[in-house]
């Protein structure tokens, strides 16, 4: 990057990207490009802050004219009490990643459901009216069910190897939604009876990723889902994981995580800066990421 | 400039520049010129303080992982008595530019004296057992009268619009070197015979600097001074001040305060990061800050 958007001057904003650990963290690759090419005088910087020190970092922010903070594990959840304004579905799913600070109070809102979502309906998906299969119950899996309601989905199967988590979102989804979830078992019966009435499977757990040692037991059922549907990754990298090989193999229509990542520059650009990401943009993204990971690009 | 030296990780080290109003500052031009051209993962951005507010601005570099600060008007005293660690010269003329927080605590030093100095001994200025001419008593003329005095200047003559302002520094220089200050008027009359036996001359005032509306009242001194003397000027823009022309005008050797803004950097980049600036680095900050401000670098 050559960062000639940045001025160097006192409008020159500083973006935080908030969290800990934070030292392997994608996004500043994918914001700073953005900044890059839509002109603005901005950088984003990791951050590292300890649990608890949050209230302090707000404070600083004030002292310091700092007006945007990106948080990322572990402080997603503990922002959202310490902030003057949080939409609904983010409260609900006690969740935010995109912080703006202004003259009228500080503003916060979660994006994980709406990019993993609106990477779907990029990627071809149809999602209203169908039955889902989602795999995993942490972090992003309550707003990516909560978006995928919102969108259509009639149904979904929720499956995670410890159930009650899964009962935790099941209960959000049917209490605050028109949609109707459902716990399954991780079997690979439970997975092939619901996969068969599925036009989307979403992997959203890390199994898979680079560096996690866990893989999934089993992926057969991916074969049993219709030949229209689509299998969406939240793993990043590699962007070909072992889910979007498996749908790939299976002739279905796929969405990688790393689509899920530039889908939400989207939402975010708009939320933090009024700024419009374009499709030309993402693709960028996904170049200076897929290089900055030493992966190709062309996936 | 390109900026690639910026990884945008972790490592990235945010230096502020911090002041009130720091709107126009210079240094930031100069500081990431070096950055890219020593190939440092840093980048320095201006940031405004009010007064009062630098112990909480210390408290926020600690949780943030900055280390390293730049102050500049009006907190180079202030930062003073919050440090653990200031050196003696520092602490003596109550000043600090260059601040550095690490796991031994906060350090800080005042580097204006030393970079004035070292601008007029590189710009070929003989300072040892001389005569100088300081005009002014403002914020860098008790630094700069110690380091001349510690460069071997017998005799200081110090001439200031409020003369109470030039005693006092006169006192700290009488007590702390070996170097015989006397208080002078501001008349044609006494700084045309100070002038006479003086191998330097030094314009320490913002008399003659862009934006600032007063001017010398009388030069003709600078024809009075021996033909082997030096003019500095601490005036950075105009390059080619009303002090330096007239010293041109009289056929003596000439400092501009442009070359005291980098002669600094040499000294900073030593106690802040260790690093070593070249006669190159420093010419490629003076093209950068000339390009910047929109004057020949030619002077």
């Amino acid at each position: 990057m050559k960062l000639e958007n940045i001025k160097l001057n006192l409008d020159t904003e500083l973006v935080l990207n908030v969290g800990d650990p934070i030292g392997k963290t994608n996004a500043p690759r994918c914001y700073n490009k953005l900044f890059e090419r839509l002109h603005m005088n901005a950088i984003m910087l990791p951050c590292e802050i300890k649990k608890g020190e949050l209230p302090k970092l707000l404070d600083a922010c004030r002292l310091m004219g700092i007006h945007y903070l990106c948080p990322t594990m572990p402080h997603k959840s503990d922002f959202v009490d310490l902030l003057d304004d949080v939409d609904e579905t983010s409260k609900l799913f006690h969740s935010v990643n995109a912080i703006r600070l202004d003259e009228n109070g500080s503003h916060g809102s979660g994006m994980d459901g709406k990019g993993a979502v609106k990477a779907m309906e990029e990627g071809g998906a149809k999602l209203n009216g169908i039955n889902a299969l989602l795999y995993g119950a942490g972090g992003i899996s309550g707003v990516t069910a909560y978006e995928l309601a919102q969108s259509g989905v009639k149904k979904l199967y929720i499956a995670n190897r410890t159930p009650e988590k899964a009962e935790r979102i099941a209960k959000l989804v049917n209490e605050n939604t028109a949609a109707a979830a459902e716990v399954i078992g991780t079997d690979a019966a439970s997975l092939d009876k619901a996969a068969e009435s599925c036009e989307l499977f979403a992997n959203l757990t890390p199994l898979g990723m680079k560096g996690f040692d866990k893989k999934h037991d089993y992926l057969g059922f991916i074969d049993r889902l219709p030949k229209t549907a689509t299998v969406f990754d939240c793993i990043i990298n590699p962007p070909l994981s072992e889910t979007i090989t498996a749908a790939r193999a299976a002739g279905l229509n796929t969405v990688p995580g790393m689509r899920m990542l530039v889908a939400q520059m989207d939402v975010i650009f708009k939320f933090l800066f009024n700024q419009t990401v374009t499709g030309a943009d993402k693709q960028a993204c996904i170049e200076e990421l897929c290089n900055y990971l030493g992966v190709p690009s062309n996936f």
